[in-house]
């Protein structure tokens, strides 16, 4: 690991929809703050950056550091981000047109800067300081209301010909169910994504218990409060994990699914490790082994898949280990 | 490009189990000499490496040049190599064991030495010469009798952990028919190419004429000489190309199956460029025209996907672009 060559104070920002996290670390790399605050929902990216440098500053005058010191700041976003002229697109959970945010940064800090994708950066935080830490080639993939992805080849982020690379969510592992839908390019989510994220599993659910006439019995149910149409995620999820007859039905197409996308991305990039991160993989050790089950299923050789380890820190401190540019 | 880094002769060399073709090119990386022979069947990697160097000093003489002024040499091999240790296993095609057969070269030539997977090496042959020149992110595949594939990201071959990348073969499009035929560790053929393949098209449209009391008419027996036992791929896509209702029927799924197997890889990749290869994709506009039309109705955007230029030659060139340190 390369920590040692962390030589000055550095922020980590990750720009979530509705929260941002905020980390800053010390000369070696130790982690001094770590701290959430709800995102600023400024329609301009103006107006959004004076919120996060005050919010900034304010964090590190509790600490007793000012911006100036700061060797190096990363921020990450959930959008597109062209590698050098820091154009933010494609970011429907920010409330922004498409826009050139270098500039507004640039107003408040003129240090080395860092601007990716969020989850990018995600993994980036789980080869620096979580479950994939000394590794080369890694496959991150993230579960959560969509379906991404992000890989670390040779030691380094691989982000494609135009920075689009790991759409994992438009993967197709079910020819039959991707041409019925027809073209992915005007579809909110992407083939696999719609049968194998949260998003996914919850229209599943909710369809299962739409008939009132043949709700089945399911622990489903009771954790959802009686009400079909509030079934979300963590419901099936944990009423799997207990065994439930209906959950574990429920789930056993977008476990499907999942496994069949990752194992093809296992055979391509053939990586050290699958990081599993985002809100539905952290749900337990159900979700985890089912996974890893199906997943070396397909595979002629084994892979290592492991749940990702720093939660919702791991975009903030991997856009640290992005500002001061450490190599793996 | 790159061809002014060439500055002394150089051979390329590919090994298929049939057929070992020949490149040497000269200083400014113009090809003096492309030459195929029959692969001895030398059951050794020693007495096999005898064979190659009396083949390759033969043909260096006859345009008078000696193994010494070969600056480097790059060889390919249907199979999977260790980086540095020249380790071949996995090679079906040949006839030896696996073996360490970095000695057995270095006792014919001491100069700097190249070794590589065959599609790796023609995938960087398009890249110099080919289909591909200029491009930094290319995803190449080849449609023969399996499937197999090769990636160049920024600018570089990308092998994986442990040199098993690009298994493209195995990757998983159809879960419900690939799960149907359980552990892929112990199956010839990956669930992508057992379906999309030469080998697969073969088996659908032989199965398709199995039943002699129920033969469709069809243009694929009569170029098969009436003999449902002897169809080849080559008749199916004829027949196809010349709008056969029963070709066109048996192509669809190995199309279609191709077809989502490249838009899962694209989408992961985000290359410049797909580059088809091998015998199926060489057979013309047709194939082409439906694997490009397919592809990319699964995708977001579109992408650009091409037919390799160099045929069989292909990866001798690129072995020369190795063993010549050629850069994108």
């Amino acid at each position: 690991m390369a920590a040692q060559e962390l030589t000055g104070y550095q922020a980590g920002i990750d720009v979530g929809g509705t929260k941002t996290m905020f980390c800053i670390t010390g000369a070696n790399g130790d982690i001094l703050l770590l701290e959430r605050r709800s995102t600023a929902a400024h329609g301009s990216p103006g107006l959004f950056f004076d919120w996060l440098f005050v919010e900034l500053k304010h964090l590190l005058q509790g600490i007793s550091l000012t911006l100036k010191q700061l060797e190096g700041i990363g921020i990450g976003f959930p959008g597109v981000i062209g590698d050098t002229e820091g154009q933010l697109s494609q970011a429907p959970a920010l409330p922004w047109p498409v826009a050139d945010i270098r500039p507004d940064i640039r107003r408040y800090y003129e240090g080395r800067l860092y601007l990716d994708n969020d989850v990018n950066l995600a993994l980036l935080g789980e080869c620096w300081k979580g479950a994939a830490a000394g590794k080369k080639h890694v496959l991150m993939v993230t579960v959560g209301t969509g379906i991404g992805s992000a890989m670390l080849l040779n030691g380094r982020l691989y982000k494609g010909a135009n920075n689009a690379a790991g759409e994992a969510g438009y993967m197709v592992v079910d020819v039959g169910l991707a041409r019925s839908r027809g073209s992915a390019s005007g579809a909110d989510f992407g083939p696999l994504e719609a049968v194998a994220s949260g998003s996914g599993i919850t229209a599943l659910a909710r369809a299962r218990f739409a008939d009132p006439a043949a709700l089945p019995a399911s622990r489903i149910l009771t954790l959802a409060g009686g009400k079909p149409e509030e079934i979300e995620t963590r419901h099936v999820l944990q009423a799997a994990a207990e065994g439930d007859y209906a959950a574990l039905e429920i789930m056993d197409k977008p476990l499907e699914h999942l496994a069949a996308g990752i194992a093809s991305a296992v055979v391509l990039l053939n990586p050290q490790l699958v990081v599993l991160g985002g809100g539905v993989a952290a749900s337990g050790d159900y979700y985890m082994n089912e996974i890893r089950n199906r997943v070396n299923a397909y595979l002629p050789y084994p892979v290592d898949l492991e749940a990702a380890k720093l939660g919702n820190t791991a975009g903030a401190v991997g856009a640290v280990a992005a500002a001061a540019n450490i190599l793996w």
